[in-house]
C-alpha cells in the first residue's frame, strides 16, 4: 500500500530514499519560524483542517471548488480541507477579536491541501507560516510585518544577496486601472493579467490586455519607472531605520492573484530567479467584514511562507544542517549483573534532562561502543563495580577521549545536558 | 460561518470564550511531548493526514469505515482522514526499515480524526502522541516504552498519586481463551466483551460470555487472582530498578480494544477514575507484516496519549501553567523624532534573541506603559537623547523597578533574553 501521490512522508535523518522527506529539516524549519514569530510578539493560533465549503467560496468564488479538496461528510455538510490559512483566521478573529487589545498579532503553521487534477507529481499539500496583523490601518504594520519575513528569511543564514522583497500596492495598481477604465467588474481580471505578465508569454499579455482596453506597452512603462506611493515610501524608510533596506525594493511587475488584496502587497524571491516566491503576503481590510457577513470590520494585512520552496532553496544554498540523533549520552552495559544499576542511571540522567540511549538486550562492548560513535553520541557512560564492591560511573568524552570517575549520583550533576 | 461541528479553534491565552481552547496549553503539551520522547532517544516523523481507505479496512476490516471521514476524491481514490497513526507508521517502516538500524524508536504528534456519527458534541479530532519501537521482541522493549509513558506523564507533574499504568497481557488471555475454547475465529469477539467488562452491565456482559462457552465468574476470578506471566514479571522487575515501580500494577481487566495487539498491553489512568484512559498501547508484531502484505516481518510495539483526556486531567490537578506572552522587553516610544532610533534598537535586540513589543504607531506614555504591564513584559526599555545629544537607552526591570542606562549597543550585551 503506497501513500497517496502529492502527499508526503517525513523519516528521520539520515534519509532512506530519496523520494521521502525530513522531519528534522521540517522542524528545523518550524522551529525557526516560531522562534522569530515569538521575537516579534507575535502569539500562536491553530483552526480545523476542515473547515464548511462555504468559507473558501465566500472569499473566491465557486471556480475555487475545481482546486479543493471537498466532499460531502455523513452528515451531508459541504466540507473542504483547507487550501489557505486566512479565511480561518478572519472566521476566528471575527468571532472573539472584542477580547484582544489591538493590534492583534497572530501566527500559524497549518498544513494546507489542493487538489490541482491536472498536474501530476505536484504537492497537494505543504505547510506554511502564516503572519497576520489585525486591527492597525497605519503602514507601521505592515513594516513590522516585512520586517518580520526578511528576519525569519535571515534566520535561516540567507543575506541579502540571497533574496530580496518585492514591494508594490495594490491601491497604485487601483488608481492606475481607474484612471484608464470605469468598469468595476473588469479590476479582478486586469489584476490576474498583471499578476501573470512575468510567466506568460508578451503577446498573449497584449492581447488580453487590449481586450479590456489597456496598452501593454503603457503598463510595462508603468512597472518600470512608476513611482513608490507615499504608503510604500513610508515602508521603504520604516526598514532602512531598521537596517533592513537592502533587503527590499519597489517592484509594480507583483500584484498578488487573490482577490482580497486591498493595500500593499510583496513577495519574497531568491535573488538568481532559481524558485517561484517564497513568500508572499499584503492588505486585506475587506476581508474579515466579508466572512463575518459585515458584523465585524477590521483592517488586517499578512503573509504566508511554505515549507517546500524554502527548503529547496535552503539545500541550493547550502544553508541546511546536518541533522544528527541528538543523543547526549550512550549508556555502556558491558556486565549483565549491573544492567538494573545501569537502567537507575539512564532513568537519573534523563530525569536530568539528558537525551540517553543503550543497548535494550545484551550486546558485546565493541557492537556497542560502535552504536555510540554511529549516533554521534557526546558521551558513553557505564557502570562499574570497584574491587571494594563500590558502584562507580564512568563517563568518557567521545571527542576528546577525556574521562570522568564519579558515583553514580554524582556524575549527573557533573555533566552538562 | 462557524466552523464544523466536532472540530476546535486554538487561540492565544487569555482565552476570549469557555467554547474555544488554548494553543499555549497545545504547545506546552507538544513540548513536553517532544522534549521526553527525544530524552529516550526517539526520532520524531510524520505522515499524510490523507491515506487510501484500505490501509485502514485491511488492519480493522470494514466495520472501521463507519467511523472514518472518508471520501471519494477527484481521482477516484477511496480515501480517509487518518483515525489513527499505527497504519501510516507500519506502511512508512515496511517501505524503509532496512535503512535504519534496529531497535526503530520514532514519535509523532498527529492529528486524528473520527466520525461518529450519533454523538452530537463530541469531538471529532484531537492530536496524539504516539511512541513506537520496531524490531525488538524482548520485553526489554516494552519496559523502556512504558518508562517513556511514565515519565511523559511525570514531566507535567503528574505523580503516583494522579496516575497508574494496568498492565496486562494479551498472550495470557490468549492462552486463556485457547484452554475453554479451540475456535480461534471467536477470540476477537470474546477480546471485546472483556475490553467492555469495565463499562457494561455484569448481566449484559455474561450473557455474551455464555454465548461464547465461558463463565462470568471464572474470568471475574481470573482477573482479580491472575498471576503476573514470566513477561509482565520481566517488566515490573525492569521498572523497578528505575525507580518507577510505584507506577504500575498488573491488571488483566485491561485488554485493549483494537484487532492488532498481540503480547503485552496497557492503559494509563487517573487513579480518582474520573476520565476516560489517558494513554494506551502494545505489542502488535503481525502489524507491519500484514500492512507490508508479507515483505516485511518487524517485531512492534507502541502508545498513544491524547491531548483532550491529558487536558482535562492537567487542570483538574492545578497542573496547567498561567501562560503570557512571553515578551522580554516591551520598548517605550514616548519622543517620535526618536522613533527611526527606537526601531534600530528594537531591531538589535530581536536579534540578539530577545522577544520585543512596542507601539506601532504614536501613543501616549502612561498607555504605553500600561500595555508593558498588561503582557507583563520583563523589562521596559527608550531610547533617550541626553542634552549633550548623546543615544541613550534605559532598561527598566519591571518586577525590581531597577534601571540600566547605557549606549543602545551596550544595552543588548547587558540583558539576557
Amino acid at each position: 500500500m503506497d501513500r497517496l501521490p502529492g502527499f508526503r512522508d517525513f523519516y528521520p535523518e539520515p534519509l532512506p530514499h530519496p523520494d521521502v522527506w525530513s522531519a528534522d529539516a521540517r522542524n528545523y524549519i518550524f522551529d525557526k519560524w516560531r522562534s522569530m514569530a515569538r521575537r516579534y510578539g507575535f502569539r500562536e493560533y491553530d483552526g480545523p483542517p476542515l473547515e464548511s465549503l462555504e468559507l473558501y467560496t465566500t472569499k473566491s468564488g465557486d471556480e475555487i471548488v475545481a482546486q479543493l479538496y471537498n466532499f460531502t461528510d455523513k452528515g451531508q455538510r459541504e466540507v473542504a480541507m483547507r487550501p489557505e490559512m486566512t479565511p480561518t483566521l478572519a472566521r476566528m478573529v471575527a468571532a472573539h477579536e472584542r477580547n484582544y487589545k489591538k493590534p492583534i498579532k497572530w501566527f500559524a503553521l497549518p498544513q494546507l491541501f489542493r487538489y490541482e487534477r491536472q498536474q501530476k507529481g505536484r504537492l497537494r499539500e505543504h505547510f506554511q507560516f502564516n503572519a497576520d496583523v489585525f486591527g492597525e490601518s497605519d503602514v507601521a504594520a505592515d513594516s513590522e510585518l516585512i520586517s518580520l519575513l526578511i528576519d525569519t528569511l535571515r534566520s535561516f543564514g540567507l543575506t541579502a544577496e540571497d533574496f530580496v522583497i518585492r514591494l508594490s500596492s495594490r491601491n497604485a495598481w487601483h488608481d492606475y486601472f481607474n484612471q484608464r477604465c470605469t468598469d468595476e467588474s473588469k479590476a479582478y481580471e486586469f489584476y490576474q493579467i498583471i499578476d501573470k505578465l512575468e510567466r506568460e508569454q508578451p503577446e498573449q499579455s497584449k492581447t488580453k490586455l487590449s481586450a479590456l482596453g489597456f496598452s501593454f506597452e503603457e503598463i510595462q512603462s508603468f512597472i518600470h519607472t512608476g513611482q513608490p506611493t507615499a504608503e510604500l515610501d513610508a515602508i521603504l524608510k520604516n526598514l532602512a531605520a531598521r537596517g533592513l533596506g537592502d533587503f527590499v525594493k519597489v517592484d509594480y511587475q507583483v500584484i498578488r492573484g487573490l482577490a482580497y488584496y486591498t493595500g500593499v502587497v510583496f513577495e519574497a524571491f531568491d535573488k538568481k530567479g532559481e524558485f517561484r516566491a517564497i513568500a508572499g503576503g499584503g492588505r486585506y481590510d475587506n476581508l474579515v467584514k466579508l466572512i463575518s457577513g459585515g458584523k465585524v470590520n477590521l483592517p488586517a494585512l499578512g503573509f504566508g511562507m511554505g515549507d517546500v520552496v524554502l527548503l529547496e532553496l535552503l539545500k541550493a544554498r547550502g544553508l541546511l544542517p546536518k541533522f544528527e540523533s541528538g543523543i547526549d549520552l550512550f549508556c555502556l552495559i558491558e556486565d549483565e549483573t549491573l544492567r538494573p544499576d545501569s537502567l537507575k542511571l539512564i532513568q537519573d540522567l534523563r530525569s536530568a534532562g539528558f537525551a540517553v540511549d543503550y543497548s535494550l538486550t545484551p550486546a558485546k562492548p565493541d557492537k556497542q561502543f560502535k552504536r555510540a560513535q554511529e549516533i554521534k553520541a557526546a558521551f558513553t557512560i557505564k557502570v562499574e563495580r570497584t574491587p571494594s564492591g563500590e558502584l562507580m560511573a564512568r563517563a568518557k568524552n567521545l571527542q576528546s577521549r577525556e574521562e570522568k570517575v564519579s558515583a553514580p549520583s554524582e556524575i549527573v550533576k557533573n555533566l552538562k545536558p
